[in-house]
Protein backbone atom coordinates (compact mmCIF):
# COMPACT_ATOMS: atom_id res chain seq x y z
CA UNK A 1 0.00 0.00 0.00
CA UNK A 2 1.36 3.76 -0.98
CA UNK A 3 2.01 6.10 1.39
CA UNK A 4 -0.90 8.63 0.10
CA UNK A 5 -3.41 5.68 0.65
CA UNK A 6 -1.94 5.17 3.88
CA UNK A 7 -2.44 8.50 5.31
CA UNK A 8 -5.99 8.45 4.29
CA UNK A 9 -6.57 5.51 5.87
CA UNK A 10 -5.63 7.12 9.10
CA UNK A 11 -8.10 9.39 8.34
CA UNK A 12 -11.12 7.23 8.41
CA UNK A 13 -13.39 4.86 6.19
CA UNK A 14 -15.96 5.77 4.37
CA UNK A 15 -19.25 4.97 6.38
CA UNK A 16 -22.66 4.92 5.05
CA UNK A 17 -22.30 4.42 1.37
CA UNK A 18 -25.25 2.75 -0.06
CA UNK A 19 -24.61 2.75 -4.03
CA UNK A 20 -21.32 3.11 -5.50
CA UNK A 21 -20.75 5.23 -9.05
CA UNK A 22 -18.19 4.30 -11.60
CA UNK A 23 -16.98 6.23 -14.21
CA UNK A 24 -16.16 3.90 -17.38
CA UNK A 25 -13.40 5.29 -19.88
CA UNK A 26 -9.68 5.48 -18.42
CA UNK A 27 -11.56 3.96 -14.81
CA UNK A 28 -12.46 0.60 -15.68
CA UNK A 29 -11.06 0.28 -19.36
CA UNK A 30 -8.41 1.83 -21.50
CA UNK A 31 -10.12 4.56 -23.80
CA UNK A 32 -8.05 8.08 -23.82
CA UNK A 33 -5.58 6.53 -25.49
CA UNK A 34 -7.20 5.38 -28.91
CA UNK A 35 -8.05 8.33 -29.01
CA UNK A 36 -4.54 9.59 -28.94
CA UNK A 37 -3.72 6.95 -31.19
CA UNK A 38 -6.53 8.38 -33.60
CA UNK A 39 -4.90 11.95 -33.62
CA UNK A 40 -1.81 10.69 -34.58
CA UNK A 41 -3.17 8.33 -37.90
CA UNK A 42 -5.16 11.77 -38.00
CA UNK A 43 -1.70 14.06 -38.22
CA UNK A 44 -0.23 11.60 -40.63
CA UNK A 45 -2.98 11.40 -42.86
CA UNK A 46 -3.23 15.20 -43.56
CA UNK A 47 0.30 16.10 -43.19
CA UNK A 48 1.29 15.87 -46.86
CA UNK A 49 -2.16 18.51 -47.47
CA UNK A 50 -1.27 21.04 -45.33
CA UNK A 51 1.45 24.08 -44.27
CA UNK A 52 -0.10 23.65 -40.55
CA UNK A 53 1.91 20.64 -39.07
CA UNK A 54 2.47 22.35 -36.02
CA UNK A 55 -1.41 23.34 -35.12
CA UNK A 56 -2.70 19.75 -36.08
CA UNK A 57 -3.94 18.96 -32.77
CA UNK A 58 -4.37 22.37 -31.05
CA UNK A 59 -6.60 22.96 -33.89
CA UNK A 60 -8.81 19.95 -33.88
CA UNK A 61 -8.89 20.25 -30.02
CA UNK A 62 -10.03 23.49 -30.25
CA UNK A 63 -13.00 22.17 -32.90
CA UNK A 64 -14.17 20.02 -30.63
CA UNK A 65 -14.09 22.69 -27.85
CA UNK A 66 -16.24 24.46 -30.05
CA UNK A 67 -18.69 21.54 -30.75
CA UNK A 68 -18.94 20.06 -27.24
CA UNK A 69 -22.58 21.93 -26.88
CA UNK A 70 -23.83 20.49 -30.12
CA UNK A 71 -21.91 17.33 -30.56
CA UNK A 72 -21.55 16.09 -27.16
CA UNK A 73 -18.60 13.92 -26.05
CA UNK A 74 -18.09 10.35 -27.37
CA UNK A 75 -16.80 9.06 -30.69
CA UNK A 76 -18.90 10.14 -33.04
CA UNK A 77 -18.65 13.58 -32.14
CA UNK A 78 -14.27 13.21 -32.33
CA UNK A 79 -14.76 12.03 -35.70
CA UNK A 80 -17.21 14.85 -37.02
CA UNK A 81 -14.65 17.10 -35.30
CA UNK A 82 -12.04 15.27 -37.09
CA UNK A 83 -13.45 16.28 -39.97
CA UNK A 84 -14.46 19.70 -40.02
CA UNK A 85 -10.92 20.36 -38.60
CA UNK A 86 -8.81 18.30 -41.71
CA UNK A 87 -11.21 20.79 -44.07
CA UNK A 88 -10.54 23.43 -42.62
CA UNK A 89 -6.52 23.65 -42.36
CA UNK A 90 -6.53 21.89 -45.89
CA UNK A 91 -8.06 24.95 -47.76
CA UNK A 92 -9.84 22.80 -50.16
CA UNK A 93 -6.87 20.37 -51.14
CA UNK A 94 -7.95 17.12 -49.21
CA UNK A 95 -8.40 14.20 -51.53
CA UNK A 96 -11.61 12.83 -51.24
CA UNK A 97 -10.03 8.77 -50.13
CA UNK A 98 -8.26 10.95 -47.26
CA UNK A 99 -11.98 12.06 -46.03
CA UNK A 100 -12.77 8.35 -46.72
CA UNK A 101 -9.92 7.51 -44.09
CA UNK A 102 -10.78 9.67 -41.75
CA UNK A 103 -14.31 7.98 -41.54
CA UNK A 104 -12.33 4.80 -41.50
CA UNK A 105 -10.73 5.71 -38.70
CA UNK A 106 -13.79 6.43 -36.58
CA UNK A 107 -15.10 3.14 -37.43
CA UNK A 108 -11.59 1.32 -36.12
CA UNK A 109 -11.94 3.23 -32.99
CA UNK A 110 -15.48 2.36 -32.44
CA UNK A 111 -14.94 -1.12 -33.23
CA UNK A 112 -11.88 -1.22 -30.68
CA UNK A 113 -12.28 -4.35 -28.48
CA UNK A 114 -12.41 -3.52 -24.55
CA UNK A 115 -9.22 -3.75 -22.24
CA UNK A 116 -9.62 -3.79 -19.00
CA UNK A 117 -7.75 -2.08 -16.68
CA UNK A 118 -5.25 -3.55 -13.98
CA UNK A 119 -7.62 -5.47 -10.73
CA UNK A 120 -10.79 -4.08 -12.34
CA UNK A 121 -12.90 -7.41 -11.99
CA UNK A 122 -10.84 -8.29 -8.51
CA UNK A 123 -12.42 -4.80 -7.27
CA UNK A 124 -16.35 -5.38 -8.64
CA UNK A 125 -16.33 -9.08 -7.33
CA UNK A 126 -15.00 -7.80 -3.86
CA UNK A 127 -17.87 -5.40 -3.96
CA UNK A 128 -20.83 -6.50 -5.85
CA UNK A 129 -23.78 -7.73 -3.46
CA UNK A 130 -22.19 -5.30 -0.66
CA UNK A 131 -23.09 -2.34 -2.56
CA UNK A 132 -25.20 -1.22 -5.33
CA UNK A 133 -23.10 -0.82 -8.30
CA UNK A 134 -23.86 1.22 -11.17
CA UNK A 135 -21.78 2.61 -14.35
CA UNK A 136 -22.06 6.51 -14.93
CA UNK A 137 -20.79 8.14 -18.18
CA UNK A 138 -21.32 10.58 -20.27
CA UNK A 139 -20.49 9.27 -23.46
CA UNK A 140 -22.50 7.82 -26.17
CA UNK A 141 -24.90 5.64 -24.79
CA UNK A 142 -24.55 3.01 -27.70
CA UNK A 143 -20.73 2.85 -27.58
CA UNK A 144 -20.85 2.77 -23.78
CA UNK A 145 -23.49 -0.51 -24.05
CA UNK A 146 -21.50 -2.21 -26.54
CA UNK A 147 -18.34 -1.71 -24.11
CA UNK A 148 -20.08 -2.55 -21.14
CA UNK A 149 -20.96 -6.38 -23.16
CA UNK A 150 -17.79 -6.70 -24.51
CA UNK A 151 -15.71 -6.36 -21.27
CA UNK A 152 -17.72 -9.37 -19.61
CA UNK A 153 -18.54 -6.50 -16.50
CA UNK A 154 -22.40 -6.75 -17.64
CA UNK A 155 -22.93 -8.98 -14.61
CA UNK A 156 -22.02 -6.33 -11.52
CA UNK A 157 -23.56 -3.43 -12.57
CA UNK A 158 -27.23 -2.91 -11.81
CA UNK A 159 -27.75 0.20 -14.76
CA UNK A 160 -25.58 2.46 -16.59
CA UNK A 161 -26.38 6.22 -15.74
CA UNK A 162 -25.88 8.38 -18.97
CA UNK A 163 -25.21 11.89 -18.18
CA UNK A 164 -24.94 14.38 -21.48
CA UNK A 165 -22.56 16.51 -19.53
CA UNK A 166 -21.11 15.33 -15.94
CA UNK A 167 -22.03 18.42 -13.93
CA UNK A 168 -23.40 19.04 -10.72
CA UNK A 169 -26.83 19.00 -12.32
CA UNK A 170 -26.58 15.63 -13.39
CA UNK A 171 -25.45 13.79 -10.25
CA UNK A 172 -28.66 15.74 -8.78
CA UNK A 173 -30.58 14.16 -11.23
CA UNK A 174 -28.95 10.56 -10.47
CA UNK A 175 -29.52 11.22 -6.84
CA UNK A 176 -33.27 11.88 -7.50
CA UNK A 177 -33.22 9.20 -9.54
CA UNK A 178 -31.62 6.22 -7.52
CA UNK A 179 -33.58 8.04 -4.34
CA UNK A 180 -30.51 8.41 -2.30
CA UNK A 181 -28.88 10.83 0.30
CA UNK A 182 -25.68 12.38 -1.53
CA UNK A 183 -23.69 11.23 1.73
CA UNK A 184 -24.56 7.48 0.56
CA UNK A 185 -23.54 7.58 -2.66
CA UNK A 186 -19.59 7.13 -3.35
CA UNK A 187 -18.28 7.70 -7.01
CA UNK A 188 -15.25 6.73 -8.19
CA UNK A 189 -13.33 7.86 -11.74
CA UNK A 190 -10.17 9.20 -13.29
CA UNK A 191 -11.53 12.56 -14.35
CA UNK A 192 -11.39 15.26 -11.30
CA UNK A 193 -13.68 17.59 -13.33
CA UNK A 194 -16.20 14.91 -14.40
CA UNK A 195 -16.04 12.18 -11.77
CA UNK A 196 -14.42 14.08 -8.34
CA UNK A 197 -15.61 18.27 -8.01
CA UNK A 198 -19.74 17.73 -8.98
CA UNK A 199 -20.19 14.96 -6.73
CA UNK A 200 -18.20 16.40 -4.38
CA UNK A 201 -20.30 19.53 -4.66
CA UNK A 202 -23.39 18.09 -3.39
CA UNK A 203 -21.87 16.10 -0.76
CA UNK A 204 -21.27 12.80 -2.22
CA UNK A 205 -18.28 10.94 -1.12
CA UNK A 206 -15.52 10.93 -4.32
CA UNK A 207 -12.58 8.36 -4.91
CA UNK A 208 -10.15 9.47 -7.80
CA UNK A 209 -8.21 6.76 -9.37
CA UNK A 210 -5.22 8.81 -11.81
CA UNK A 211 -5.15 7.29 -14.94
CA UNK A 212 -1.54 8.76 -16.97
CA UNK A 213 -3.18 10.27 -20.02
CA UNK A 214 -5.91 13.03 -19.35
CA UNK A 215 -8.02 14.94 -22.31
CA UNK A 216 -6.62 18.62 -21.80
CA UNK A 217 -10.63 19.35 -21.26
CA UNK A 218 -10.70 17.26 -18.41
CA UNK A 219 -7.78 18.74 -16.80
CA UNK A 220 -7.88 20.66 -12.81
CA UNK A 221 -5.27 23.01 -11.93
CA UNK A 222 -5.72 22.97 -8.06
CA UNK A 223 -5.45 20.04 -6.25
CA UNK A 224 -8.28 18.76 -4.53
CA UNK A 225 -8.78 18.73 -0.36
CA UNK A 226 -12.11 18.24 1.60
CA UNK A 227 -13.06 15.61 3.91
CA UNK A 228 -15.05 13.18 1.40
CA UNK A 229 -12.02 12.83 -1.36
CA UNK A 230 -9.83 10.18 -1.47
CA UNK A 231 -7.29 9.60 -4.06
CA UNK A 232 -5.63 6.08 -4.57
CA UNK A 233 -3.44 4.33 -7.24
CA UNK A 234 -5.12 1.84 -8.48
CA UNK A 235 -8.48 0.97 -8.19
CA UNK A 236 -8.05 -2.43 -6.03
CA UNK A 237 -6.90 0.26 -3.42
CA UNK A 238 -10.51 1.20 -2.95
CA UNK A 239 -11.50 -1.90 -1.27
CA UNK A 240 -9.69 -0.59 1.92
CA UNK A 241 -11.43 2.00 1.94
CA UNK A 242 -14.67 0.56 2.07
CA UNK A 243 -15.88 -1.24 5.48
CA UNK B 1 -63.96 11.68 -31.82
CA UNK B 2 -63.54 9.60 -34.15
CA UNK B 3 -64.82 6.62 -34.98
CA UNK B 4 -61.85 4.33 -34.09
CA UNK B 5 -61.19 5.53 -30.57
CA UNK B 6 -64.82 5.29 -29.81
CA UNK B 7 -64.90 1.71 -30.07
CA UNK B 8 -61.42 1.18 -28.24
CA UNK B 9 -63.49 2.95 -25.33
CA UNK B 10 -66.77 0.76 -25.50
CA UNK B 11 -63.71 -2.07 -25.45
CA UNK B 12 -61.99 -1.09 -21.59
CA UNK B 13 -60.54 1.98 -20.40
CA UNK B 14 -57.19 1.16 -19.38
CA UNK B 15 -56.44 0.70 -15.86
CA UNK B 16 -53.68 0.18 -12.71
CA UNK B 17 -51.41 2.29 -14.76
CA UNK B 18 -48.87 4.28 -12.72
CA UNK B 19 -46.14 5.48 -15.20
CA UNK B 20 -46.50 6.47 -18.76
CA UNK B 21 -43.66 6.94 -21.28
CA UNK B 22 -43.65 9.16 -23.74
CA UNK B 23 -41.63 8.75 -26.99
CA UNK B 24 -39.78 12.19 -27.97
CA UNK B 25 -39.68 12.41 -31.69
CA UNK B 26 -42.81 12.30 -33.74
CA UNK B 27 -44.94 12.00 -31.07
CA UNK B 28 -44.16 14.97 -28.94
CA UNK B 29 -42.21 17.18 -31.21
CA UNK B 30 -41.73 17.20 -35.27
CA UNK B 31 -38.22 15.43 -35.97
CA UNK B 32 -38.66 13.03 -39.01
CA UNK B 33 -39.46 15.71 -41.62
CA UNK B 34 -35.74 17.49 -40.31
CA UNK B 35 -33.88 14.31 -41.30
CA UNK B 36 -36.05 14.79 -44.64
CA UNK B 37 -35.63 18.32 -45.09
CA UNK B 38 -31.54 17.93 -44.74
CA UNK B 39 -31.59 14.87 -47.12
CA UNK B 40 -33.56 17.28 -49.68
CA UNK B 41 -30.83 19.49 -49.27
CA UNK B 42 -28.57 16.65 -49.50
CA UNK B 43 -29.20 15.34 -52.66
CA UNK B 44 -29.38 18.64 -54.38
CA UNK B 45 -26.10 19.16 -52.95
CA UNK B 46 -24.47 15.66 -54.86
CA UNK B 47 -26.54 16.23 -57.60
CA UNK B 48 -23.70 17.43 -59.64
CA UNK B 49 -21.55 15.47 -59.08
CA UNK B 50 -22.65 11.85 -59.34
CA UNK B 51 -24.64 9.74 -62.07
CA UNK B 52 -26.66 7.95 -59.98
CA UNK B 53 -29.59 10.59 -59.59
CA UNK B 54 -32.28 7.88 -58.73
CA UNK B 55 -30.26 6.14 -56.00
CA UNK B 56 -28.66 8.88 -53.80
CA UNK B 57 -31.22 8.27 -51.17
CA UNK B 58 -31.92 4.26 -51.26
CA UNK B 59 -28.10 4.22 -51.28
CA UNK B 60 -27.95 6.66 -48.11
CA UNK B 61 -30.78 4.59 -46.44
CA UNK B 62 -28.54 1.44 -46.94
CA UNK B 63 -25.41 3.03 -45.68
CA UNK B 64 -27.40 4.20 -42.48
CA UNK B 65 -28.72 0.58 -41.48
CA UNK B 66 -25.28 -0.91 -42.29
CA UNK B 67 -24.06 1.56 -39.54
CA UNK B 68 -26.55 1.34 -37.15
CA UNK B 69 -24.75 -1.21 -34.87
CA UNK B 70 -21.93 0.52 -35.01
CA UNK B 71 -23.21 4.55 -34.85
CA UNK B 72 -26.47 4.47 -33.13
CA UNK B 73 -29.81 6.36 -33.95
CA UNK B 74 -29.40 9.85 -33.87
CA UNK B 75 -28.41 13.13 -36.26
CA UNK B 76 -24.63 12.58 -35.77
CA UNK B 77 -25.31 9.08 -37.11
CA UNK B 78 -27.21 10.44 -39.81
CA UNK B 79 -24.99 13.13 -40.85
CA UNK B 80 -21.91 10.44 -40.91
CA UNK B 81 -23.37 8.11 -43.20
CA UNK B 82 -24.75 10.98 -45.66
CA UNK B 83 -20.74 11.54 -45.54
CA UNK B 84 -19.80 8.13 -46.35
CA UNK B 85 -22.49 7.87 -48.81
CA UNK B 86 -21.57 10.57 -50.60
CA UNK B 87 -17.97 10.10 -50.92
CA UNK B 88 -18.91 6.50 -52.04
CA UNK B 89 -21.30 7.65 -55.15
CA UNK B 90 -19.27 10.39 -56.29
CA UNK B 91 -16.42 8.38 -57.03
CA UNK B 92 -13.50 10.80 -55.24
CA UNK B 93 -14.95 13.71 -57.54
CA UNK B 94 -16.71 15.48 -54.15
CA UNK B 95 -15.25 19.32 -53.55
CA UNK B 96 -14.15 19.85 -50.35
CA UNK B 97 -16.89 22.41 -50.12
CA UNK B 98 -19.36 20.34 -50.77
CA UNK B 99 -18.10 18.10 -47.49
CA UNK B 100 -17.78 21.20 -45.42
CA UNK B 101 -21.81 22.20 -46.49
CA UNK B 102 -22.99 18.33 -45.47
CA UNK B 103 -21.37 18.87 -42.27
CA UNK B 104 -23.24 22.24 -41.65
CA UNK B 105 -26.37 20.83 -43.02
CA UNK B 106 -25.62 18.21 -39.48
CA UNK B 107 -25.09 21.41 -37.28
CA UNK B 108 -28.42 22.97 -38.96
CA UNK B 109 -30.67 20.15 -38.06
CA UNK B 110 -28.75 19.84 -34.40
CA UNK B 111 -30.07 23.75 -33.65
CA UNK B 112 -33.06 23.59 -35.11
CA UNK B 113 -35.44 24.55 -32.62
CA UNK B 114 -38.17 22.48 -31.08
CA UNK B 115 -41.32 22.69 -32.89
CA UNK B 116 -44.34 20.64 -30.31
CA UNK B 117 -46.79 18.43 -32.12
CA UNK B 118 -50.39 19.91 -31.29
CA UNK B 119 -52.40 19.40 -27.51
CA UNK B 120 -49.03 18.34 -26.10
CA UNK B 121 -48.84 20.98 -23.85
CA UNK B 122 -52.91 20.37 -22.70
CA UNK B 123 -52.44 16.20 -22.88
CA UNK B 124 -49.06 16.57 -20.24
CA UNK B 125 -51.00 19.32 -17.78
CA UNK B 126 -54.06 16.76 -17.53
CA UNK B 127 -51.80 13.74 -16.96
CA UNK B 128 -48.75 14.88 -14.67
CA UNK B 129 -49.18 14.58 -11.09
CA UNK B 130 -51.81 12.01 -11.69
CA UNK B 131 -49.06 9.51 -12.96
CA UNK B 132 -45.29 9.38 -13.35
CA UNK B 133 -44.28 10.72 -17.08
CA UNK B 134 -40.67 9.69 -18.18
CA UNK B 135 -39.36 10.71 -21.68
CA UNK B 136 -38.61 7.41 -23.72
CA UNK B 137 -36.25 7.58 -26.35
CA UNK B 138 -33.39 5.95 -28.42
CA UNK B 139 -31.91 9.35 -29.87
CA UNK B 140 -28.67 10.88 -28.78
CA UNK B 141 -28.99 12.37 -25.12
CA UNK B 142 -27.73 15.70 -25.52
CA UNK B 143 -29.47 16.15 -28.31
CA UNK B 144 -32.63 15.08 -26.32
CA UNK B 145 -32.04 17.06 -23.34
CA UNK B 146 -31.62 20.14 -25.38
CA UNK B 147 -34.75 19.67 -27.12
CA UNK B 148 -36.59 18.39 -23.96
CA UNK B 149 -34.90 22.28 -21.88
CA UNK B 150 -35.88 24.18 -25.28
CA UNK B 151 -39.43 22.44 -25.50
CA UNK B 152 -40.61 24.22 -22.46
CA UNK B 153 -41.57 20.68 -21.42
CA UNK B 154 -39.04 19.64 -18.81
CA UNK B 155 -41.30 20.25 -15.78
CA UNK B 156 -43.75 17.60 -17.20
CA UNK B 157 -41.28 14.60 -16.86
CA UNK B 158 -39.63 12.95 -14.07
CA UNK B 159 -36.25 11.72 -15.91
CA UNK B 160 -35.25 11.43 -19.40
CA UNK B 161 -34.95 7.49 -20.16
CA UNK B 162 -32.45 6.74 -22.68
CA UNK B 163 -32.09 3.52 -24.36
CA UNK B 164 -29.36 2.73 -26.98
CA UNK B 165 -32.42 0.63 -28.74
CA UNK B 166 -35.76 0.59 -28.36
CA UNK B 167 -36.12 -3.41 -28.05
CA UNK B 168 -37.20 -5.65 -25.37
CA UNK B 169 -33.98 -5.75 -23.37
CA UNK B 170 -34.69 -1.81 -23.20
CA UNK B 171 -37.95 -1.83 -21.65
CA UNK B 172 -37.36 -4.70 -19.37
CA UNK B 173 -34.08 -2.52 -18.05
CA UNK B 174 -36.52 0.50 -17.54
CA UNK B 175 -39.15 -1.25 -15.37
CA UNK B 176 -36.91 -2.73 -13.49
CA UNK B 177 -35.22 0.44 -12.76
CA UNK B 178 -38.55 2.08 -12.11
CA UNK B 179 -39.48 -0.77 -10.25
CA UNK B 180 -43.06 -1.48 -11.31
CA UNK B 181 -44.83 -4.44 -13.17
CA UNK B 182 -45.52 -4.31 -17.06
CA UNK B 183 -49.33 -3.84 -16.67
CA UNK B 184 -48.60 -0.72 -14.64
CA UNK B 185 -46.58 0.94 -17.75
CA UNK B 186 -48.05 2.57 -20.61
CA UNK B 187 -45.71 3.39 -23.29
CA UNK B 188 -47.22 6.32 -25.41
CA UNK B 189 -45.53 6.64 -29.37
CA UNK B 190 -45.70 6.62 -33.06
CA UNK B 191 -43.50 3.88 -33.75
CA UNK B 192 -44.83 0.36 -33.69
CA UNK B 193 -42.10 -1.03 -34.35
CA UNK B 194 -40.16 1.12 -31.38
CA UNK B 195 -42.65 2.16 -28.91
CA UNK B 196 -45.45 -0.10 -29.09
CA UNK B 197 -44.29 -3.60 -29.97
CA UNK B 198 -41.57 -4.46 -27.49
CA UNK B 199 -43.10 -2.98 -24.38
CA UNK B 200 -46.21 -5.23 -25.35
CA UNK B 201 -44.48 -8.39 -25.69
CA UNK B 202 -43.40 -7.76 -22.33
CA UNK B 203 -47.44 -7.32 -20.72
CA UNK B 204 -46.94 -3.46 -20.68
CA UNK B 205 -50.25 -0.96 -21.98
CA UNK B 206 -49.35 0.32 -24.99
CA UNK B 207 -51.08 3.87 -27.36
CA UNK B 208 -50.24 4.24 -31.09
CA UNK B 209 -50.51 7.94 -32.09
CA UNK B 210 -49.21 7.73 -36.06
CA UNK B 211 -47.25 10.26 -37.70
CA UNK B 212 -47.86 11.36 -41.44
CA UNK B 213 -44.21 10.50 -42.22
CA UNK B 214 -42.12 7.37 -40.58
CA UNK B 215 -38.78 6.52 -41.37
CA UNK B 216 -38.90 3.20 -43.80
CA UNK B 217 -36.56 1.53 -41.01
CA UNK B 218 -39.43 1.71 -38.35
CA UNK B 219 -42.42 0.70 -40.39
CA UNK B 220 -44.10 -2.51 -39.31
CA UNK B 221 -46.30 -4.80 -42.11
CA UNK B 222 -48.68 -5.98 -39.68
CA UNK B 223 -51.77 -4.58 -37.94
CA UNK B 224 -51.56 -4.94 -34.52
CA UNK B 225 -54.55 -6.68 -32.52
CA UNK B 226 -53.54 -7.08 -29.28
CA UNK B 227 -55.89 -6.47 -25.36
CA UNK B 228 -53.28 -4.14 -24.36
CA UNK B 229 -52.97 -2.01 -27.38
CA UNK B 230 -54.53 1.11 -28.56
CA UNK B 231 -54.55 3.73 -31.35
CA UNK B 232 -55.73 6.93 -31.49
CA UNK B 233 -55.19 10.08 -33.89
CA UNK B 234 -54.07 12.67 -31.63
CA UNK B 235 -52.16 12.94 -28.10
CA UNK B 236 -55.16 14.29 -26.48
CA UNK B 237 -57.06 11.46 -27.33
CA UNK B 238 -55.31 9.37 -24.79
CA UNK B 239 -57.06 11.37 -21.88
CA UNK B 240 -60.12 9.66 -22.89
CA UNK B 241 -58.71 5.95 -22.55
CA UNK B 242 -56.82 7.12 -18.87
CA UNK B 243 -59.79 6.88 -16.05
Amino acid sequence: MDQKLKNTRLIHMIEGIKVIGFDADDTLWVNEIYFRDTEEQYRKLITPYTQDLETIIPKLYRTEIQNLRLYGYGVKAFILSLMETALRITDGNLPNHVIEEILLLGKKQLSHPVDLLDGVKDTLNALVGRYLLILVTEGDLLDQENKLRNSGLEYFFHHVEIMSDKRTSGYQKLLNHIDIRAEEFLMVGNSVRSDILPPLALGCYTIHVPYPITWEHELVAEPVIHSHFYEVESLWDIISLLP
